[in-house]
């Protein structure tokens, strides 16, 4: 027998593999943070011993979620102000507290983020926000993966002022954390409307220099294309094209209102997605063509976007909205299946945020990043088709036990990484003390 | 003093109340089945002392939830055929597993479905299927309180055969079940299309003949509206109108394509929609005309339909279903308003069924359901909006006490009315033994 850390078995095991295997009963083992072997729970255990054996008590075992879009500190604005008009909410709201932001708000409410993602099945998200050192501190002291990258925008930012010292903060990111086994680093100018052409391309170089995924709001709403379209004459999309920097690393958040040409534009410089459909439903930004995009082979994964537009960061919410939002726009209930929308929350994940050799799916020399649910719950019973049931009826809460780089962050729901009370407390009195006046 | 049975204290209460007064710290109390007095806490507790104290712990008290249409015994297709196109979902799925319904069956997926809805903080629920006498027991057995009422249409039934023996079955209900403290009765042909004028007329004479709610699926697809149309040269809702059935006891399910004339004959005659925004989004049968619905002063409750379309029973998930699609359909993040859609689920779903005397807001004299809420948990921090919380944050499994008819029957989410492991165990054997084979 060859001794490995951890053996998980008797659950239906989810690769998410080049085969979209599905063992049941199957095991994995993991040594160390990578995973040594999946596959039927028999021949995994007849080879592998366990130093800790986890009993998955007939649940499912399947990659950890990938969160391709959000901004975590922003559970400080957890329903802050809902229901109004856009530029009501971002104005009178939205602008006026994140002025008051500092590193240590950041962090706590990056902390509450993670736990929160812990705890309802997400290993891995991608963060655009201010002071993303801090958020960057946060998820390694969580141990959560993350890809972080500072705002970029041509109006003074609270956290680095001029866009200068932007780029400066951006390097002095990438050279901080460049060997960190969780968190990696993005270049991440906000959007064609809040960007000029100038910092744009600047971006690209930086991203270019540092093979780093370059990250931007693109075409979220009509009003962002219609203006767009007056200052420069193109889509956002078309823009970014005659700027020269649509690539195969840029993640690109939203898409929602797309020509036809803009899609065979993505398709040809391999832009990656991020679809958010419930922030899209939420503020009202409109319904992604999910469908075309995904039809054309452009790579979708999936976001939950910020808490004020959300308002949780539940990726089996997220799934199952972005399953039922599209058959509905389209009247065919046969579009985004399941197994389409566990793929976007999985392998298609890693592959935005360019990490599918090191996650996205259950497979011998990947990370181990792993997550178990617990099916021995009334609204989780009976389950005919395993990814029915992850995007219809699972919700983040069935979530018992999380692996992260081969170590156990959360088991039978007690998150170990942190004091949860804690830090609900630090962005309960960041919210009394700073933010409520805003609501 | 005054010595009541129970106190809930310590706690944010939401009464939706005709003003929608919000208590906050406020407190509850109950004597037998009945709510003696709701207010703030310091008031209530100078006055009654309750046998029993329930500690909310800072969290949210509110009426227990109105899931105005389901078909509960389907909590046994959970996830049984999905993302298939309509007609070969129903015919070679649906159709044929439902051919193999006994009573038995329906009463075991019942037993499941209460104990999923009570978790999730619904307290009452209307019914529409077959062998209803079954789910009335099992209401009856779990605690909670049900309209049901056998579903009558112009084929023979599983359960009763010929559309004649099914009006016997309904009387039969009527007399069984007509001092019930949880359970009433209501007629239910299934819709315009699966039952002949004379079906509907005679159900409306049944209705009218013991004052019961009239129930029927109205106007849920496009090709339902075009084969009316065709039919009968009417919409649906002007083929019941000519049919003389509209009436204010008419609890029509869906209603997703109306014409402008449908909403004004709704609101002229008073009947009232079960609106079911996740089973609507699910099958792709469109999204119907809610903000115009409300507008024109209908009464609309929400439901989540049955297992098989949605796939889970959670009321709160549909509430943020209901507040995003709205929003993202009419391109206006100000409709549905997350104040308008907890009405939706409490006081006007209590409408919808009649109920509105007895339940769906906390106030002196109505029965004594009531929900308690845990918001110490990382997706439910911080609260700047309680309403806001409740629809964009808030999921079933946040529920931690139910009382219904002044009964506990969930404490610190421990069901306490029912066998929960043998009740998953039965539907377990139920789907692997004889519904297994139509997925």
């Amino acid at each position: 027998m060859e001794h490995v850390d951890i053996i998980i078995r008797n659950g239906t095991v989810v690769t998410m593999d080049g085969e979209r295997s599905v063992f049941c009963p199957g095991a994995v083992a993991v040594r160390g943070d990578l995973i040594v072997e999946v596959g039927e729970e028999q021949s995994v255990c007849s080879v592998f011993r366990g130093e800790k054996e986890i009993d998955a008590r007939g649940g499912i075992v399947m990659p950890g979620l990938i969160n391709t879009h959000t901004h975590a500190a922003m559970t400080c604005f957890r329903g802050l102000a809902d229901d109004l008009p856009l530029m009501t909410w971002l104005n009178d709201h939205i602008f006026p507290a994140e002025s008051k932001l500092s590193p240590e708000m950041v962090y706590q409410g990056t902390l509450l983020a993670c736990a929160e993602m812990i705890l309802s099945g997400t290993t891995t998200f991608c963060d655009m926000y201010l002071f993303e050192d801090s958020v960057a501190e946060a998820a390694k002291y969580a141990g959560m993966r993350a890809l972080v990258g500072e705002v970029l925008y041509d109006f003074p930012s609270p956290n680095y002022g001029l866009i200068e010292k932007g780029f400066e903060y951006t390097e002095m990111l990438l050279d901080k954390w460049k060997d960190d086994s969780l968190v990696s680093i993005a270049v991440e100018p906000h959007s064609p409307y809040l960007c000029a052409p100038d910092l744009l391309q600047r971006a690209m170089e930086l991203s270019d220099r540092y093979s780093a995924p370059l990250v931007i709001h693109l075409a979220e709403t009509e009003r962002e294309v219609r203006q767009t379209q007056d200052k420069y004459g193109f889509t956002p999309v078309g823009h970014l094209a005659n700027l020269d920097i649509l690539c195969p690393r840029m993640i690109a958040d939203h898409c929602v209102v797309l020509t036809d040409e803009d899609i065979t534009l993505l398709k040809r410089f391999d832009v990656k997605v991020a679809h958010n459909p419930e922030s899209n439903m939420k503020l009202a930004s409109g319904i992604a063509p999910l469908p075309e995009l995904i039809r054309s082979g452009i790579t979708v994964g999936l976001g939950t976007d910020g808490c004020a537009s959300n308002n949780n960061l539940d990726l089996f919410q997220e799934m199952d909205s972005a399953a039922k939002l599209h058959k509905v726009n389209t009247l065919d209930p046969t579009v985004m299946d399941a197994k389409t929308v566990v793929e976007m929350a999985t392998i298609n994940g890693a592959r935005v945020l360019g990490m599918d050799r090191l996650v996205g799916s259950l497979e011998a020399r990947k990370k181990a990043d792993i997550i178990v649910i617990d099916i021995r719950k009334p609204h989780l019973t009976p389950m005919y088709n395993v990814y029915s049931h992850l995007v219809y009826a699972v919700t983040g809460n069935d979530v018992t036990t999380v692996i992260i780089d081969g170590r156990i962050v959360t088991e039978r729901r007690i998150l170990k990484t942190l004091d949860l009370e804690a830090t609900m407390n630090a962005v309960n009195r960041i919210a009394n003390e700073k933010l409520r006046c805003f609501s």
